[in-house]
């Protein structure tokens, strides 16, 4: 068994759910690996990682939309703003989210399901450059 | 080191949690690893796992009715309902819990605590098949 | 390729966020694991785990007010009061957020962004004693 790690970074350029899929398969690829365990972990606190469905558009929206509306911006909620309104609950949906995931590769090909894309929740309004670590191993 | 996959099935009849704890040890404990690492991942977007108690019923009942009042049926919330009213609530719930969980085998056994049983919670109210990845490391 | 699997116990004196990055690095480093992969499994299933911020203070005090909202103490919410009015919320907080955390290693450090901290989340009133399984491999 053999393993390898990289860290891949993204621009995120709004707040929200940007796919990250096909980087995480192609270099997943690139590493030769039959059968084996893909872990991604995000190296960020105000953003976090999903499967969700990657068909149905809407299905983005309203995932973004359910978020903010359970851990709202509310300048009179919380005691933590340093870095403006939507700190705080950059780091509630984070907490409610996930920071990593670990996939099983098997034939040659990660066992995601028909309908699940890997998703980056990008937390914070403005673009923030993200960085995900990545480790592989297997045959 | 060695690993092992396989991928098992589950037709569930309800909405809820359902119980597959013995499944999986089952087959985990067919392979023979005496110290290593399990992954469960579910290949679903409307399904997900969860870890909880395993002995009272009622704390199955009452986490099935808390998920269902945080990210509720209504058809007023959400723009995705192509498979019904609780289409988009099954992405959130899932979103909410998790969709892989990675359990260390110790001495033989997977290192549950007393109470902890893995549970796979279905969130549509039909009944589906779903699959699950197993990948499994270990000596 | 190598593993190593350990217990580690924390007494929590209040619930509430511990943190418990140190003691898990401390390990991890003394196994010598330049590359690889570490998890860390919570046995309980009242008190989680949860990577957030380490830093400023008040994210902390936030983040327990905000579960302590969205997954309150109700005498008439829950079936489930076994063990006081603090049991079923437990298990509602814990199912929000994480019984397991896998994190690469990389050049002989745990990838956590800078910021980044690991927490026990106690989520019982009283004090309780809390078993962490980890497991760790790489080369």
């Amino acid at each position: 068994m053999r393993q390898a790690t990289t860290l891949i970074e993204f621009w995120t350029t709004r707040q929200g759910l940007l796919e990250v899929t096909r980087p995480i398969a192609e270099w997943t690829k690139s590493v030769g690996i039959y059968e084996g365990l893909l872990t991604v972990f995000c190296r960020h606190t105000s953003a976090s990682l999903l499967i969700n469905e990657n068909a149905a558009p809407e299905v983005r929206t309203d995932l973004e939309a359910y978020f903010a509306r359970i851990a709202p911006e509310d300048p009179d909620a919380y005691a933590h703003d340093d870095e403006g309104p939507d700190d705080m609950p950059a780091h509630l949906r984070s907490a409610l989210t996930q920071t990593q995931l670990t996939i099983p590769i098997i034939s040659g090909k990660l066992a995601l399901g028909t309908w699940q894309g890997i998703f980056l929740f990008e937390h914070r309004r403005r673009p923030h450059r993200r960085s995900l670590a990545l480790h592989l191993l297997g045959d």
